[in-house]
């Protein structure tokens, strides 16, 4: 082990100089919005020097640069001393920040990736560390490569389990090449954080979660540079350093005092408080921060393609999850950037076929599907791979949060959720996707496949590989028939008339199961002379509205849905809010209408009223009226 | 402290053979049922064995009284052997126990409170102690009874951070009546739990989070026994038992051996396996569990009315989230068990009016969200507490996956979800709900409020605490002013048609600030002699189709929803859905269709086109058609 060396007196100086001046600008630049959150800034000003202008390896000006350390800021809170740290190393211009939280600035409130040195979105607290450790995973397994990456949280957000379940996952994976700092300024909110500056306690619970872990005085230039030396030399443990810190330090009257979260200073109060902190300030020195060793390799992510058809048969039986499965491993073969992650149900969603193909590509995660989604999103930053995410859909509720900022991280994850609907059967309503639909298309950049069989799946896999933004798959458990030919050609917001005839007299939309209980409805009603034209829309988002208002003007202005979902959110509302300005369409919803139960599959299609007898029942009422 | 007595010979025995006699029931059911998890049972059967038939004191045929020490199972896929218990408690016939998983059956896959003897549905893991939790506190603080709380939880299900809130959680409100126990069978679903077999990690990580931590070998009952003495003596701590087990266990080739989870046995081997076990049992002896102590107050939740009726004047201009905290604490004078829990936001939900008033029955849930729905959640079951939990609404999408078991656990919870949409202005993003009407929507059981002003709000608050099922209740940032008299009556799903005449050309729905906006552009639009009809639906769910349906045929079929929600699964699909059968009714639809950005509010609505001007311009569009 290298002996540490101090840095000499000047260089305490400047980064204690820096330190100052980003407190001003953290605190004029909220003063200038009349909003944002300057104390929490403050208590982290001494750590962002050390960080930005003495530890961390960067291009300044190239801020996405593959080889440069990661930096995420997971107290989002504090993003006027990021952009402070970011124009004192002379990225941004420093009147830019005086236009913190303007409509036209893209400085906002907390930081998105609309800024190059930005990564991944926070402001949602506790999220930052489980991306951290995706980047770290990245640098250390995929691209064994140099780069560090530095996570800084603060303590209230220390309350959320997705930071233990990072915790956990880091010291599993032995990141060395992880730092994450708590800056511990004792205030919350609305009270005293639950620890207040009970460090050890701290301590022993980074130490339990197997972290090399550092206490030291937070306003320390000194004690944190050598924390950080400390961590640069500890092998096979990510390091944590716990920093005790004042909130609104170097703030006279309001420095460790109560009630000033998230307030700026008072504007007839801003010089007096500037000029007190300019005081200490002793040089104007520039610190240019070390550049990165350039040993990440060049990677590319775009035109993955297949190397063959689906080599599946008309009629084969299988499942949608373990088309998936397949599919991603053959995926895989296709570019070595492919990677997937699952929370230990890899023999359930069928990634395990990845695995298995694919061992170095494969990050098991466990039962912590927060952290799961965050690493994956970590992964996907700076197009460094693409990320395949598998578990129950039912569980990916858990990271319902962490799923709305992938969004605005502008993460282009990947996730597929199996065991949707009731057609698992009898492991009963906790392990049933109802609401998966609602959730993903209500977020933005989101595109929701729902593969019906196992070819279109295979497609579903391949265009999510392509497609920018978040895209949701949708697996169902049940075998079922494959039935589209290898040669068949799939589109995003492109449905397919999977059953039609010059007399149909009803469109029925199905996905997954409930498209094949429609085709068998089809086949029943046809014998009884009663033609229905059968849509498979294969992205439930976008939906192809142009089909089915030509199928339903077809068939006398009339659909009917049916989904193995709750009426809210998924197909049923989808369908109806596309035609919702087409005058003369009516939409008659199946859908799953109360918490169902344990029971067998086909039971369960009938007692919720979307198996095949139902949709034979809804078609005749519907052109009775 | 008492010292610890050993139990005799006798019935040390006796509650080995009931262990046995549980891990046999288990492994038929599973075998009848062909599905199930009997080795992550057969783990846990001493734990069990001693814990129904040795530590816990309840009445066995009143499984809901109030007295009863609780117990939850949150490692829910071991629900045979939770059945097992009660049935050689005898509650439930041991014939019935053959019908697992059946239609007809509420012994389902996993535990809900179809049972009497569940209070909490599980199956959704690392959700059962932050319940626990809820129910600890409710028996310390707002009981102040005997009555302890256990909760049996798998290894697996330890990565869950979950877990980790519900950890810090209960050490910091000193819940010395909460005894946890992790069945460590080392084996997950796809492969061994990370941490295996290594105890003393756990002992470090519970230690860590303030837990008195024993580490008992889980398959003595003698060693079990004096844990949970021990549990029973420690004062101002919870406790965890932290058992080494073999999942499994007692199973020939199958214990301790991977790829059996969630496996029955197979057919032709049950006799064989069955009769292993049974060789090992000595005695046939039941053994009557101790009564409770019945010291657990009488209360009484239903019919809580206001004692007066709102006290704000027309115009006033008041936040609906101040209007929450504001009625809240007014109603926690019309009844003493209404308590109210907050993530360190109630200076922003102003639930803080409600902990200033009533400081005894505010909980401080700290940042943990899911843990705060669990903990709310518990506090709910047995109707012992009428539960209002706030935060932002965004937040509440960290909780999720609980709020989904929530419907399933028939919780009458009620979440208030503060700072919906871009309205809050320059925060951003991340800090604005724009999905939570598609999440709550989505919820089966759900009644989703949406007041618009400070008299609607006080309703809303009533309303939803003598309501079944969750409750949502969305407020806003900005002050609005208040539109309904004092005297205005509030129902359900009932609308208010808030602006008519005979000559109305379009209804327009809005809600919160849209309603208002929508206001604004009815009092433009009267100048120029447009009359539109202006609606506020007071609940999105139940949504009055009626109300809409009669407005729109009034005007010309015509409908314009406006609402400060992404396009998907809010207000203008459920308008959508509830006209979908109506032919000649057409909606148009503002949302906001992208991620949106940091400015300030008015800037936000129109950029987002949600603001009054947009609406003026979609009222001239939709009949210039």
């Amino acid at each position: 082990m290298a002996s540490y060396l101090k840095p000499n007196d000047q260089i305490l100086q400047t980064l204690t100089d820096v330190a100052n001046r980003l407190r001003i600008h953290s605190i004029k630049a909220t003063c200038a919005s009349n909003s944002g959150h300057p104390t929490s800034c403050c208590s982290a000003a001494e750590i962002m020097a050390v960080l930005f202008f003495n530890i961390m390896k960067y291009k300044p000006l190239d801020p996405r640069n593959a080889n440069n350390d990661r930096f995420v800021l997971s107290k989002g809170h504090a993003a006027p001393i990021l952009y402070a740290a970011w124009s004192e190393a002379g990225y941004i211009d420093k009147a830019e920040l005086l236009n913190l939280r303007k409509l036209d600035c893209d400085l906002e409130g907390h930081p998105t990736p609309k800024l190059k040195f930005v990564d991944i979105a926070t402001g949602s607290l506790g999220q930052g560390l489980g991306a951290a450790c995706g980047m770290a995973y990245t640098g250390k397994y995929f691209d064994k490569s140099s780069y560090r990456v530095f996570c800084l949280m603060g303590d209230g957000e220390s309350s959320e389990g997705a930071v233990w379940e990072a915790m956990a996952f880091a010291s599993h994976y032995k990141l060395d090449n992880l730092v994450a700092i708590i800056d511990v300024n004792r205030l919350g909110q609305s009270e005293a954080a639950p620890l207040q500056h009970n460090m050890e306690v701290y301590r022993e619970r980074c130490e339990a979660f197997g972290w090399h872990t550092c206490v030291v005085d937070g306003h320390s230039i000194e004690k944190l540079h050598e924390a950080f030396w400390k961590a640069s030399q500890c092998k096979d443990k990510p390091s944590m350093i716990v920093a005790k810190t004042f909130k609104g330090r170097g703030i006279s009257g309001v420095e460790n005092e109560d009630n000033w979260h998230g307030k700026p200073m008072p504007v007839n109060k801003m010089d007096t408080i500037v000029n007190e902190i300019q005081d200490c300030i002793k040089t104007s020195e520039c610190i240019c921060p070390e550049p990165p060793v350039e040993d990440a390799p060049e990677v590319s992510i775009v035109n993955i393609k297949m190397s063959s058809p689906p080599a599946y048969n008309i009629s084969d039986k299988v499942a949608t999850r373990k088309a998936y499965g397949q599919a991603l491993a053959k995926l895989g073969l296709a570019n070595s950037r492919v990677i997937a992650l699952d929370g230990d149900t890899k023999n359930s969603t069928f990634s395990e076929i990845f695995k298995k193909q694919h061992p170095d590509r494969y990050i098991e995660c466990f039962i912590a599907e927060q952290n799961m989604v965050s690493v994956g999103m970590g992964c996907a930053t700076r197009d460094r791979n693409v990320v395949f995410v598998s578990t129950f859909a039912a569980f990916l509720s858990r990271a319902y949060d962490q799923i709305r900022m992938g969004a605005i991280s502008q993460s282009n994850i990947n996730l597929c959720g199996s065991h949707c609907g009731v057609s698992i059967g009898e492991d009963g309503p906790s392990q049933m996707a109802l609401e998966d639909l609602a959730m993903f298309r209500a977020i933005p950049t989101c595109t929701v496949f729902y593969p019906s069989d196992a070819v279109s799946t295979e497609h579903a896999v391949e265009l999510a590989a392509n497609t920018k933004g978040i895209c949701f798959i949708r697996t169902s458990r049940p075998e079922t028939p494959v039935i589209y030919s290898s040669d068949e050609k799939f589109e995003i917001g492109v449905a397919k008339v999977v059953r039609s005839s010059e007399s149909d007299r009803v469109t029925v939309i199905g996905a997954g199961v409930t498209l094949h209980e429609s085709l068998k409805a089809a086949d029943e009603l046809a014998k009884a002379g009663i033609n229905i034209r059968v849509i498979d829309p294969f992205t439930i988002k976008p939906l192809d509205a142009a089909t089915i208002i030509s199928s339903a003007v077809a068939t006398g202005g009339r659909i009917i849905t049916v989904e193995d979902h709750y009426r809210e959110g998924g197909l049923g509302e989808a369908v109806s809010a596309a035609v919702a300005e087409e005058p003369s369409i009516i939409v008659k919803r199946l859908a799953v209408t109360q918490v169902p139960r344990s029971g067998k599959p086909v039971e369960l299609l009938d007692m919720f009223e979307i198996s095949a007898t139902h949709i034979m029942n809804a078609v005749k009422a519907a052109f009775a009226n």
